[in-house]
């Protein structure tokens, strides 16, 4: 029997966290919604701590712990906003992190992860690698293991963020997130199914990463294999307990180019003047491609990052 | 004896202005606080329609216009964003805009214009083109001339921005603009001193094209001569209109070299997540340069607009 979130541990996370994370606003760009022939609702996770949604799963997991259990501290496997904000959250309460990172992970992201207080240590580039030195990372510290979306309270936390969008918005037709592990998407399609159940919560992956459209239709986990997409926070496979959610709940999961994904990008950052990082733009790139029916409808989309190699942008 | 905006002009331009301008969010940074050791608070004009402050005055002067008047048009001068504004303002009130433009402006400039419906008249890159030009177009079409920032209307729209942000963050110690011809700084001046009178307002300037601080400290206008600095909006010379106010109401201009300025507007992209133009990182440069005494002040900065071309980023 697959765990399905209560509205209740919704709720309870998003009072969990209240104090520790931004709740973010809202933005609408009537230049982009003319181009589109929709109305457009941004919620803006790249405003979030650490820059990405992540850091509401990681601090619900954080708080969740009982104190004998912090005492120890959290591990995860991470090179990216995962790693940042479980980084954060342990040392907002005070405790340790350890964060199991591939050796060749960005110089720039291991600072980011230092710069929190948390601890690396680093591992072969290899799935097996990365494990085998997490379990082993736990055994020598106790430390509670926080996976980065395949994980009930971090699902809890994800969903926070449409809970809030879903009470700013009111009657919204589509929500629409980007798919990687599945953390977002199904926190998002649990928070509309108990409090906007006539919203359809359509997905958006790369075509290049398309292994959740493919479990989708096929009805089981199909993992990711060499995905290649710009939008480097949606590489991973989708989890049980994520894809039960995603079955039940997400009416729709669509692919877009990466061109489509960097022209979007480059959209928002033109007119809106904020800046998401590629997995961000992983949405609109599919309503800008007409892959959803979203004409003269009321579309929510939440920008989940904005973190990025401002030396390394995907137009030059 | 110099014209000063008096309370009721600002009112009258913030209700004039209020259907078509954005009120824009203040956003704040634990990041960059913890940085510069004060508290900062920034008022986000890059999210105003065109992407800046420009839009407050040009609105307010379009529609400060009798029938009569606005059925012939405005004109102006400009490659930047009081182009833009002009155009849209234009727009929405359904007149004409011209706008002279030098021959060698950027295409992208020329483009975004004419995507707001306004006529470009092309001129030589001279000043004097620029302003027979302009008397020629005006003789022509009876368009009525609106100046960048040397005019009443302008400065009373551009008032606005400062007036909505001591209504949002009470009590700040310090009001920051970056000063180009004064339109901005001459209205935030005026501003704090009607409703915030204990607010020291201080203007920021690039080095290479320090004309403001030296007119400033020598009691008349001095021109900018053959200025430099990557911050294109600020090139242009003092009017006596704002002059005339900033000598009154403004505390101190200091000045921050361009490295300075690339630096500060690289810490708000990766730190704010928000896109700003080297022109609205001058004061923050101040700040970060130690220019100003802002420690463990409460210091509002006025961030001025977010235009710039993707494809050339200073920090390539």
């Amino acid at each position: 029997m697959p765990w399905f979130p209560t509205l209740s541990d919704i709720e309870s996370a998003a009072e969990r966290i209240a104090p520790w994370a931004h709740r973010t606003p809202v933005m609408t760009s009537s230049a982009i919604d003319a181009i589109v022939g929709c109305s457009l609702f941004f919620k803006c996770e790249n405003f979030q701590k650490v820059g990405a949604f992540k850091f509401r799963g990681a601090s619900n997991a954080v708080l969740c712990l009982k104190p004998e259990e912090a005492a120890c501290g959290v591990a995860t496997h991470s090179s990216g906003n995962h790693a940042q904000a479980l980084a954060l959250a342990a040392k907002l309460r005070g405790i340790p992190a350890h964060i199991v990172m591939p050796s060749n992970a960005p110089t720039i992201k291991k600072a980011a992860v230092v710069g929190y207080g948390a601890h690396i240590v680093e591992c072969e580039p290899t799935l097996e690698a990365r494990e085998t030195t997490l379990d082993e990372v736990v055994r020598r510290t106790g430390a509670a293991f926080v996976h980065p979306y395949n994980d009930q309270r971090v699902i809890a936390g994800q969903a926070t963020a449409a809970r809030e969008m879903i009470a700013d918005i009111p009657a919204l037709d589509i929500l629409m997130t980007p798919v990687g592990g599945g953390g977002l998407l199904s926190g998002s399609a649990m928070a509309a199914h108990y409090l906007s159940p006539d919203t359809a919560v359509i997905a958006a992956e790369p075509e290049g990463a398309d292994d959740a459209q493919r479990s989708f239709r096929a009805g089981y986990i199909i993992p990711s294999e060499n995905p290649r997409t710009i939008a480097d926070g949606l590489l991973t496979s989708l989890g049980d307990r994520t894809f039960a959610i995603i079955r039940e709940h997400v009416r729709d999961i669509v692919t877009v180019p990466d061109e489509a994904i960097i022209r979007a990008m480059r959209l928002v950052w033109e007119r809106m003047k904020i800046i998401i990082e590629p997995s961000a733009a992983v949405p609109l790139a599919a309503i800008l491609e007409r892959r959803v029916e979203s004409d003269g409808k009321r579309v929510g989309i939440i920008l989940s990052g904005g973190n990025l190699d401002l030396d390394r942008l995907p137009w030059r």
